[in-house]
């Protein structure tokens, strides 16, 4: 016997849509959706479900955890549900998209799914939508790609967005530069990611301690912290790579004066799959990030290509998209003119039909939420 | 250990959507979605897996076999992947959304999974669309319901849908009308279902077999199969709901003139679910049905509700739609002017930029499939 639940009961972390915001966020999807193709990044809709080999293979293995996994009944093989759309983009770039031009636009939306949420996330359904660069090393393709995420938000009403750019790699350039032997690197990496100075200085030798919490300490407005960081002894490796960084802000800030950037090079929590430049993006009024993306390999191991892109999260941009201003209602009474109510809706409104003929339409119309009733010469406002 | 698979293998049944279709299938959702919200549907977007209690209770209990089951760690108790939304909807109308005025209009769009496939159909993950009318019994309420699907479709593109009714409600009425046995009802129902009139006639009482054998002929354009089924000698209550389906194709009629309308007053296939007037949309071209729909109880037994829906199958619906003619394609250079490409992405053109200022932008152009390349003026054409 099982205790019955209330119908209206969902588990931790899962969710029911309802409007205005269902309808919100497929709005902003299309928005955003519309926009990277008018880039050329073509639309791509990878299964919900795969083979766990595909998925959770290479750069996708750090999602393990996170993963619904399923018995398929046909193969016998364990699939899982995807926990994110880049390994799945990668795989189709790397297979049946082999053979298209480099470099390869690609876009997506859907959801995605993970056995547990976090404690500041409790979520465990995310709606996520990106665009993905296939096939280009370099920093005009960062650049493309960290200003389309800007002014794809933009053009879905995300208008004070901050762009956060990093080097999720450059605490293991430093590391290898100074020596640091693989035992001490975790511990060394949290105090870093705590950007805790004592500890770092406690655990690092004096001269990577001084780099370290000389870098720490330059963060902020991308002008000023490139300034600073420019002026830290770096080892040759760690400093093109900065450089490099130096370089991709001038080229965002060219094609897009006036985009906030910040730089903050150590950020590496969450990025441990990019292999270059990673970036953030945060506005006002939502929790936690807009999107994240970042250079990494694309495909399989054994195919992979170079690769840049960003993925939305879609409950975060619909935290900062400004509130829609709803589509006025109008009652149309039984036996109205129905070519004059599809021209209504054809310019923007919203027109219910009454199902009760003999109901007075000016009373229902006020009990379902309309404005309007539909009369012979258009809508007339009731009350 | 495991043979390693090809990464490009995908399960049985399920498969990459590709551009262009993937695009097309985005985009005819998007009008259909925007054709039902027009006529005051109200998009709601239920979790992809919730408690198996709720999602295959009551009318759900017949996708029971076909759901993936997942253990819900944060519970322990067993989740599904959604097989179909309608289920989703009747929970989410009847629990949430009870105070809102009733009827209540909702339309969802989104995946669904099943564990296996059919021999006809062996996807495992199909794109559904759908719009559902609750709280209203009655024959205003389905034929809004019946005329909305085939004007989203015709919306859509899908100009000469034929719109199939039936009563999947009515050989139960015939067997109680003539007393059949429970024993002999699934053998008369599976002769009826094949249409296998000498079957029939040796299953069934006399009065009933011709009864029967009257109604398998009475198919084909609604206006004759309604005149032939109207000669037919039937028990009141089956005479009945004939005369509600003749009341409701002429409701049909008269609110989209010209809509082609067929009657098979007894197929039953796959209707088990609804508990009044069922409906198939069919169009050419298309493999299978484009929607099915009908009249229904929404949400759990004990807070039940009479609904009136139809679920559109994106995959025949694409099928049905025509060829999009293709946006066309400019590549920008180096250093092109960014505002004067944006200005013909807002007129509808794809502006790809080059990467590499050094290639020659017209080799560049053919070889990314672009028609044009961007000049000063404007797009030029290459070639």
């Amino acid at each position: 016997m099982t205790e019955s639940l209330h119908p209206a009961l969902l588990p931790n972390g899962l969710s029911d849509g309802l409007p205005p915001r269902a309808e919100r966020e497929a709005d902003t999807v299309d928005h955003l959706m519309t926009f990277v193709r008018g880039h050329g990044y073509r639309r791509v809709k990878p299964p919900l479900i795969e083979f766990e080999d595909g998925l959770l293979g290479g750069a996708g293995a750090a999602l393990g955890r996170d993963t619904f996994r399923v018995m398929d009944p046909v193969s016998q093989r364990m699939m899982g549900v995807r926990p994110d759309f880049t390994v799945q983009i990668g795989r189709i770039a790397t297979t049946r998209l082999r053979r298209e031009p480099r470099p390869l636009r690609l876009c997506y939306a859907g959801q995605v799914l993970r056995v547990r949420g976090t404690q500041l996330r409790p979520e465990r359904q995310f709606t996520q939508a990106g665009a993905e660069l296939i096939g280009a090393d370099g920093p005009a393709a960062e650049a493309e790609v960290i200003v389309l995420a800007a002014e794809a938000l933009a053009a879905a009403g995300v208008t004070s967005a901050t762009i956060d750019l990093n080097l999720p790699t450059l605490l293991d350039v430093l590391f290898d530069a100074h020596g640091v032997a693989a035992d001490d690197r975790p511990g060394l990496r949290a105090a870093v990611d705590h950007k805790d100075v004592a500890a770092v200085r406690e655990r690092a030798d004096p001269a990577l301690g001084a780099c370290l919490v000389a870098l720490i300490g330059a963060t902020g407005p991308a002008a000023e912290a490139l300034a600073e960081i420019a002026a830290v002894a770096l080892p040759s490796e760690a400093a093109a790579r900065v450089a490099a960084l130096a370089d991709l802000a001038a080229r965002i800030e060219a094609a897009h004066p006036g985009l906030t950037l910040t730089v903050d090079v150590l950020e590496g929590r969450g990025f441990e799959y990019y292999t270059g430049v990673g970036f953030s993006v945060f506005a006002p009024g939502a929790r936690g990030e807009l999107a994240r993306g970042g250079r990494y390999r694309a495909g399989p191991p054994e195919m992979g290509e170079p690769a840049v892109g960003f993925t939305l999260m879609m409950d975060a941009v619909l935290d900062a998209v400004p509130e829609a201003v709803p589509a006025p209602r109008v009652l149309a009474p039984a036996g109205h003119d129905r070519a004059l109510a599809q021209r209504l809706r054809d310019d923007g409104w919203v027109v219910l039909s009454a199902l009760d003929a003999a109901a007075d339409p000016t009373a229902e119309a006020v009990r379902l939420g309309c404005g309007y009733v539909l009369g012979g010469g258009g809508p007339e406002a009731v009350g």
